[in-house]
């Protein structure tokens, strides 16, 4: 196999209903059915790969930092050697890889990187390899290193489906429209104060599906958000969407208190932004924004290109937004033909081109 | 009938199994049982009562104001005009009443005046018109008040059976245990800054019957958890009782936030609150405190006289706390004879003793 380097860019995702609660932890199988809309490449993971003999190992460096691939590596990197390992069988080779993987979006931000991450990954390596493999199997690779990066797969909006197979081959996600569908729609993010206290999303997937009594009904509820919003972005029905969007955030955050114990994100600055949308939204006479959270107190306000200005001000006057990163749906992942490499081919080690900027704080 | 004035005191309680959700929001009939602990008369009600043929017609003062009684009251007044007509039909007469009600914590500590003023009052005729009720009737007269009034009418831990009538004839309180039975269990409420945004919980009950997906599943927990709370209060079991208190606390507003729009009582001071109870608990090895919040931000902390000092430095450590009020379990309503009345008997009008203050931002 030649050595040569590969490169593609990804980016993360913005769930509009839910992913909260594993049938499967070890492979990421989900209880409910999801859907998302991939965000635009500046929101992205940038990621570059060489398969070399020179190696003597693998290697991967996350943001300028080398991660431990092989024992002791926490769940997340446990994932990655395993894909390596499923991926170089796939292609028939045993050579030592380096991956070299960089976001452009700040780490203290609050914003899930491993959606963006993984879905590149995944991607680079079936594209690096020349696995022609369906954009469902990569997706399957994907959500085994994260479940949501699954959905990143794909530009647009993006439906995951649960499915109920107990080796996942049935839990892929596939696009419901592309890019171009229904271009002014973005998301907004306001980034506010963290709260002091965090808790792991992944330890709280487990929580809740063992402990909230609510849980099981919050089920059924997703299952319907998923088709609702499916027939209001087919519709390019912002009405439709906006309120299945903010009541399945409003109703994955009521099971999480109703966990024991309980979990928390939104905080007060989450809060006033809540209430500010249903103010704007008032004093518009129609819903022009929509609030959703992850598992963090930052806001993702949906919206579309007309009312940007209006979203704007109305988070300014919160006085709780540290800063605002603007995205529009993605296209999804690609490769980069003929751009520079984050690897350094001759010393088979990252550049160090990184901006300095971001992810100062790692 | 002679002129002469009559007073009582009584007490607010704290619920440890909520009661969120009406099947009749006109004769307040809740859609599932709710357990509490009458609290002690330092977070009461005195009132006294006067029925002269020479008033020219009824009147009603709380904490030194007049209240409407008639056309254009709210809906809590017009409650208490329709039980006085019910009490004179019982007693056979038409005459004139005059009430004087005091509340003796500040009227801006978040804490419900309702329930101590209403289950005061129900009380407070009963005995002045000497018409040899059964407490049941008199809890039936206190909930139309106010739902939660019903529970007032007895000390030590009380149960509202939700019952299934019509009418409401099957919904009333009774005396589980009274005050003697655990003696040492006791509720210090913890008084935070409030936040801006108010939401009147009248109107919460009916916006989550309507709009929570997950209220449905929430009866079933509540139902349970008055069960457990009854065995956990018989057995003196603190442990059993406080996990029950926490659940059910974030049960509700678990179900309040999946309302639509959503209703959000708990702020960032109740969240650290929350937080430092559980790690008290955690360090302890067990559970020494229990948090519980009702319609608004401040914490109530169920505790043993044993752990007061435990629970005062955790709550001092989180720096939200304004201020602390104590109450241990208290006795229920009783009539004050020979104490001075709030009404003066020779101006047929409040004496205006009340201490200045409590109630001055009235």
């Amino acid at each position: 196999m030649e050595d040569r380097t590969y490169t593609a860019i990804g980016s993360s995702n913005i769930a509009f209903i839910k992913y909260w609660g594993r049938r499967d932890d070890k492979i990421n199988l989900p209880n409910n059915s999801s859907i998302s809309m991939t965000l635009d490449k500046n929101v992205g993971t940038k990621t570059s790969v060489l398969f070399s003999d020179k190696l003597e190992r693998d290697k991967l460096f996350i943001n300028g930092k080398e991660e431990n691939l092989g024992e002791g590596a926490n769940e997340k990197l446990r994932f990655i050697g395993e894909m390596l390992d499923h991926y170089k069988k796939a292609a028939g080779i045993n050579t030592k890889v380096l991956i070299v993987s960089e976001n452009n979006f700040p780490s203290d931000s609050g914003l899930a990187s491993s959606a963006s991450g993984g879905a590149t990954l995944a991607f680079l390596l079936a594209n690096a390899l020349d696995l022609k493999m369906h954009p469902r199997e990569i997706s399957i690779m994907a959500r085994r290193i994260s479940g949501s990066a699954c959905r990143s797969v794909y530009g647009g909006i993006v439906k995951w489906n649960a499915g109920s197979k107990h080796d996942g081959s049935d839990s892929f996600a596939e696009q419901v429209v592309d890019h171009k569908h229904w271009p002014d729609l973005m998301d907004m993010i306001a980034i506010v104060d963290p709260s002091k206290k965090k808790v792991s999303s992944s330890a709280g997937h487990t929580v809740t599906v063992r402990t909230s009594t609510l849980y099981k009904a919050r089920l059924q509820v997703a299952e319907e958000g998923v088709k609702k919003v499916v027939e209001a972005v087919k519709d390019r029905d912002f009405h439709a969407l906006a309120e299945a969007v903010m009541r399945d955030s409003n109703n994955m955050h009521a099971t999480m208190i109703d966990s024991w114990p309980p979990i928390m994100y939104l905080n007060d600055a989450s809060r006033n932004i809540i209430y500010a949308v249903h103010e704007l939204n008032e004093s518009e006479g129609r819903y022009v924004a929509a609030y959703t959270f992850d598992a963090g107190s930052n806001a993702h306000i949906i919206t579309t290109s007309s009312n940007r200005g209006k979203v704007i001000k109305m988070l300014e006057e919160t006085g709780v937004v540290r800063s605002i990163i603007e995205s529009r749906m993605g296209a999804g992942p690609e490769m980069l033909e003929g751009e520079e490499s984050l690897i350094d081919q001759e010393s088979l080690a990252p550049r160090h081109n990184r901006n300095p900027e971001i992810g100062k704080n790692d």
